[in-house]
């Protein structure tokens, strides 16, 4: 299959690049960048040099939609929302990695502070959590953020199975600095940055009415979460603590079958074994989404942890996994190998 | 006055070294190891090379009481329940940093799995929270436990004037890796520690029945909390994020004129302004403790941030304060410095 | 090909691990660990959990030989110079990543202070400098050090084309804490580690008689060099800076052109543009060794920078390419994916 | 002593407010900043709430004249040039951090590619390299950059007493990232920074002609010097290895007594012990310069290994030490302090 990446010099887009490289059936036919145009991207990037060579141009939408079936979008909030309507006018697959499409018009004009796109456009987009999708026949994905990645797939089997108080929701996601894109700015300056914490937007990041909007499908009675998003030292990688009061009597060992029943046959999910909880580097580069959790009898609190890679599972390959399902594809082409430890 | 320093070796003791050679009233007299002796300190620790040199002596109870006003240990946990006891015996000023003497005997051999100091001295303990002692006069301190530290000072005020759901406490609490101590292990080695972040000890950990000890005294309604422990790649310092269930009408305005007022003239706690979270460089060497909050009021949740440093506020630098109050010196005596930024 | 890997379990063994199971060409019929064995390796690792599951297993020799047709030997020095003398004796091909094989036996026994290999193996050897291999019908392969592989590459066309005063070679190289190995210690705890740096066994590193045994391959004139080894807060790489007197006139672009003809047709080496020197982090996680050079006429110096990943070029990365060649796959098999950036 | 700052919002300056802050004889009266003026510098800085407050004004030349006996300037590269001259005319203490006042006017010209300050400023300037200042009497003190100080301390006793071949000078030079400054850059974005090492400027920083002026003046010798400068991550520190070809016979305990000897009754030079070197963290956050070095009879050179912490050594801490040597206080006070570790 033909694809094109727009917003290939971003983060998202690098690895996008790094990842399809790599898919048995997936060929990059044009990168595309809106700030930046070359005869050979590996002049800006040198870990590319030799093992990737490739034209970065500007973006033809008629070429792109000629030579192409499907084309990935990575680019900042608020672009995607134009350059993607003449792919999705002509049917082609979509992926758009950015929130651009992401929530109701209403929602998106007050969490992002822009202007939407056409309802037209988006009452298209299906909501791309990949293991949880309704509607895999769909061409035009929005991809989910990176804290609604690691936050939803940790809530899924206990609010799916009525199993949380609607209003006990409690998320303390940290992420690693790469989430905060490739522009530098005083928050990713090292000397600010190495050997501290922040904690940023508290209650606040655009990630959330995409959340409670997917909760809600699944439990039409939770309406606002707490939810903390803080920077740890690290470049890569999301690690949610998720807090919910338990609803009816429970045990650890019956939610952890109920979360190991709920992601059976979905491969890029890992429950943990009872007193284990994941750790970052265990998912370092990779597709993975590992969770442990535990109960606690004495508060009837349920502690759920959740580690993704924020440019993998988080973006480019939770991107890849939502191509694999629309094209037919193994879910897990191009996405099987080991995650980078140590 | 003349002081000693038992476990002067560990993390805990090179940093009451460091910041006793700094106060204007404290003359160290002798330095104390159970694990190795030495003519010169500075050899095992360069960094003390010319600004520092002493000896390394084994510990002779009677020698101590005779030549120092007051005694620190900085022991691991099992060791200062038999050490501390000659000097308690005879009326010297004792600050005790492990955890011996912060429990009553029956939950200190619950948690830390070890037989207990015998209710005799457990009962002369006063818990030295700095900013909330309640006896002044005492001569025998138990100094806090650094998570304890910070969660405490951070849940004060709310707790003490019935703000908080009693059962609604959730702290998820992340250490700089010095909390773990001097010894490499496999948790402290840097591959497996760099980029990474790591959950242990989930509602497990041995600084919880003294948070809800001291809970209790202010709210006796408090009975259990959720508390997760985590690991970040730092070497110094603790953020801990809070949540509670606010109990009555509430607003963001009124919880910080609370902490404001409660912290009045209470010279090492730093509110923050409206909107703003402290971040952990902020209080890097230092022993400030600083607290930002919000209420959301969709949830009625209340959010607080404490960040310390682990070896200052969280343990050498609130024994010091507690020595100054004990001694009737100026609370800041020694610690009155800017923090290391960056 | 069915392969074999002895010491699977340290970081050398499980990059090897990660390399192979995408390698198009090879199956791993077989892990083995001297200090453990399981049912499941990724019982130790959660990393390689669902991807990869596999018997941790003893070693019996006989078994290996039947079911293998190529054996890695990951151990620690002075385990390979017995556990691989079964695979040479019947002729298997063998691929040791320790120094037990790089030496001649005084040497060996000189540096490593430990007992040699009987020369009758030592013979046999061929030094497994990838690009640089003199007989590739060989069998048996002794990889080359970390330290040893980033010197080696930056300084063969120098030496090799008579550019260099022999006395003159100074090597600074620094490398990530995963060369130390998993076993943790005070150097590498965390909080010694990070924010540090640390010069260790000045001129007396163990693969300086490697890198002058092969330099005199090159150059008889050569009998010593400086060589410094540091430790510095990254888990993987090794940045060797280098600086030779140059031997007759010469300029930073003639040094260019003979290093991108020296390694012309070798797919690993990427030799920078003038002016720019190569990052560790162009390189992590790929086999790919990067090299940027500058000649100061005013000092008639040389400096060459050299990096590679000291787990992949530096360890298991090298030695599929060595395999690859021995077997006559394509030397990029298993090998030719995109640095993980950033 | 009446003291002023102008910068004191960049790095250098934070840190000449953290030491003065403690000096017993030193009283801050003003803060400058020509970037942002406020009532209260911690409105921009919370590590200072609390602990220091102060208006951040403009710069008044004549008040600042009128109301201080001492003046810092902290400022970047082509500001002090001007000024600085009021105080000077005035005769006024003055201190400059940049390097406008390092250089005759051709060679600031050429490598600072900017004006130079008028001859009559630059020829009163006494470079300030604390240990080995020629004229204690001066009032104008140009301070030395922070890979001059590592270099130049590490080199002075064996260039002054003959024993280094003039042109056999190595100097590989290693800077935390405070070093590039407070204003973030694709440098120092923590995802481009960390786990990554950077060669800049090979033979082209602009504290390499400082450094040859300084060795002129010990020997005339010397004409050029290799010098590379790479940025590691770690916040503070620099980590200097120094590689010279010994001028006759020698051996490290020569070497080491001339050491000892050089720096004899100066307090913030260290001499390590024989095969020991010095580490990052064992300065940090002091004034300390520690050295180790050996010889290598094979191959007839000298390493000199060199430690500082820049901000501190490299900054703000020698220019403290400067002003105590021209008010005639005790060399050490206000920086007679305990490094920070861990």
């Amino acid at each position: 299959m033909k694809v094109s990446i727009i917003g290939a010099t971003g983060y998202g887009g690098l690895e996008l690049l790094r990842l399809l490289h790599q898919h048995p059936q997936v060929e990059i036919v044009s990168l595309h960048s809106f700030s930046a145009q070359t005869d050979d991207i590996s002049r800006f990037y040198p870990h590319l040099h030799t093992v990737y060579h490739h034209e970065l141009a500007e973006i033809d939408a008629v070429k792109i939609a000629e030579e192409s079936e499907a084309v990935f979008l990575a680019t900042p909030s608020g672009v995607a929302k134009e350059a993607a309507q003449p792919f999705i006018d002509v049917g082609m697959k979509v992926i758009d990695l950015s929130g651009d499409f992401r929530l109701t018009k209403e929602k998106y004009e007050k969490w992002y502070n822009k202007d939407a796109a056409p309802d037209a456009y988006l009452d298209q987009a299906e909501y791309g959590l990949a293991e949880w999708r309704e509607n895999v026949d769909t061409t035009f994905i929005s991809n989910p953020g990176c804290y609604a990645t690691a936050t939803l797939l940790g809530l899924a089997p206990l609010v799916m199975h009525g199993k949380v108080e609607a209003d006990s929701i409690i998320v303390d996601a940290k992420s690693g600095i790469s989430g905060a894109g490739k522009t530098p700015s005083a928050n990713t300056h090292f000397p600010e940055t190495n050997e501290n914490m922040t904690l940023y937007r508290m209650n606040q990041h655009q990630h959330i009415p995409e959340i409670i909007r997917q909760l809600r499908v699944w439990d039409a009675g939770i309406d606002a979460i707490t939810f903390s998003t803080s920077l740890i030292p690290v470049t890569r990688g999301i690690f949610a603590t998720i807090y919910v009061k338990a609803k009816g009597a429970t045990s650890t060992d019956e939610l952890l079958s109920l979360y190991r029943e709920s992601y059976d046959g979905k491969p890029f999910v890992r429950i943990q074994d009872k007193d284990v909880y994941p750790t970052l580097k265990q998912v370092t580069a990779s597709n993975f989404c590992d969770i442990g959790l535990c109960y606690n009898e004495r508060t009837n609190m349920i502690t759920i942890v959740v580690v993704i890679d924020n440019l993998v599972k988080g973006a480019a390959g939770q991107a890849i996994q939502n191509l694999n399902l629309m094209a037919g594809f193994d879910e897990t082409a191009g996405l099987d190998f080991i995650p980078v430890y140590p």
